[in-house]
């Protein structure tokens, strides 16, 4: 196997890359259980809202909002539609809760991106809710040590394909960093550009994927300075 | 008053410029209306998810999720928290029915569009939830049409700043063509960018802009070509 060509461009996954999400969400489905259970068991929870919110990636896409909704649909399916007042106004509560949580970074994420600063092209690259992801990016200051934000409806081959021209950017000098495998892998190995994951410490089931990484795959953010050992120092950018 | 230079780069509005939205929305809110009409008054409920959607754009940002999930908490708060799960479950449809709207396009904008390719630079330049957005500029068939579409979560100055950043066109330049006085005219006029107001049947009252225009305003969306007339021959395009 020969060896990659070093990247100029890097990009980076937002949520469970950069700053932490899942572990976010879990919280509030945690508490969703709790909501629930008058009417129904942890695991039927989980169950009906994944499969609800799958049905309704069609016309909600995804984000809080979205994950609202879609709870709001279980539950009064769970109830025969005598859903209480109070439970829904939690519901509510715990979106407005979810969207505004302060952004909180993982370790190593700054001073990894102050340490590629120069030497490479550095890109953002996040899918989800355009409004809350723009939050986000504000909220965690990392916005102008990036060429380029780009917020997506979905990551597919399409989507990274548009990217890649519109940064003028060969596949094998592109290098995606991200958490999930469904997103953020095989959506760029597909391309014939260069992914490493760095899986986070908890996985949405939407996001789960079945099978043995034949990729990278890094422990922690900081070790993208080691993979990336051989970038040319800040000349020759394109 | 000096002539304005021709436009290299023509942006358009999506909603209500290119394809119908408000009547949409306006139709679901009568039908909300009569949903809430044994605890409200339809000028009550106009007044209150007005209010209700204003405080919420700072947690939902704009679109139709955001709607309803206002509509939800404004009929919750009339009921005092006895909402009937068949009025929740109705709500619920009329968001996803709105989602998954038909796109119809404005009477001319093919032809306008086609006329005007080659001739200068097109861009879209739309506002609201990036994945119902994306799913729109989808259906319309026009995205082919455009060398870039911008889904964008607010049309402010600085958005628009970006945009022509990242365009490589002057101020000058640059015309941007939409129904909001708030959100497509103003703000690129501060920039010392050109706009046209094209005014649609209904406008939401968030958009709503006390005071007569200081700019030009035409009828229908093929005026945009007398508007534009001195645009030089399919050259010298940036």
């Amino acid at each position: 196997m020969t060896e990659p060509d070093p990247p100029r461009v890097i990009a980076f996954d937002g949520d469970d890359t950069l700053w932490h999400s899942e572990v976010h969400f879990q919280a509030v489905q945690d508490r969703l259980r709790a909501l629930a259970a008058p009417w129904l068991s942890g695991d039927e929870l989980d169950r009906r809202l994944l499969a609800t919110e799958r049905t309704n990636l069609t016309h909600y896409g995804y984000g809080v909002k979205s994950f609202a909704l879609s709870s709001l649909e279980v539950l009064l399916d769970a109830t025969d539609g005598d859903l209480p007042g109070p439970a829904i106004a939690e519901l509510l509560g715990m979106a407005k809760e979810l969207l505004d949580h302060p952004v909180e970074l993982l370790d190593g994420v700054v001073e990894t991106l102050d340490a590629l600063a120069g030497r490479v092209r550095l890109v953002l690259i996040t899918k989800g809710d355009l409004y809350h992801q723009w939050c986000k990016i504000e909220a965690s200051g990392l916005g102008p040590r990036f060429e380029r934000t780009e917020v997506v409806h979905e990551k597919d081959p399409a989507t990274y394909r548009r990217i890649l021209t519109e940064l003028d950017v060969d596949p094998q000098r592109f290098l995606m960093v991200g958490n999930s495998a469904r997103s953020d892998i095989l959506p760029v190995l597909e391309l014939g550009a260069q992914a490493v994951q760095i899986p986070y410490e908890v996985t949405w089931a939407h996001e789960h994927h079945d099978g043995a990484p034949h990729w990278p795959v890094l422990e922690r953010i900081g070790d993208v300075l080691a993979y990336a050992s051989a970038l040319p120092e800040a000349t020759d950018r394109r």
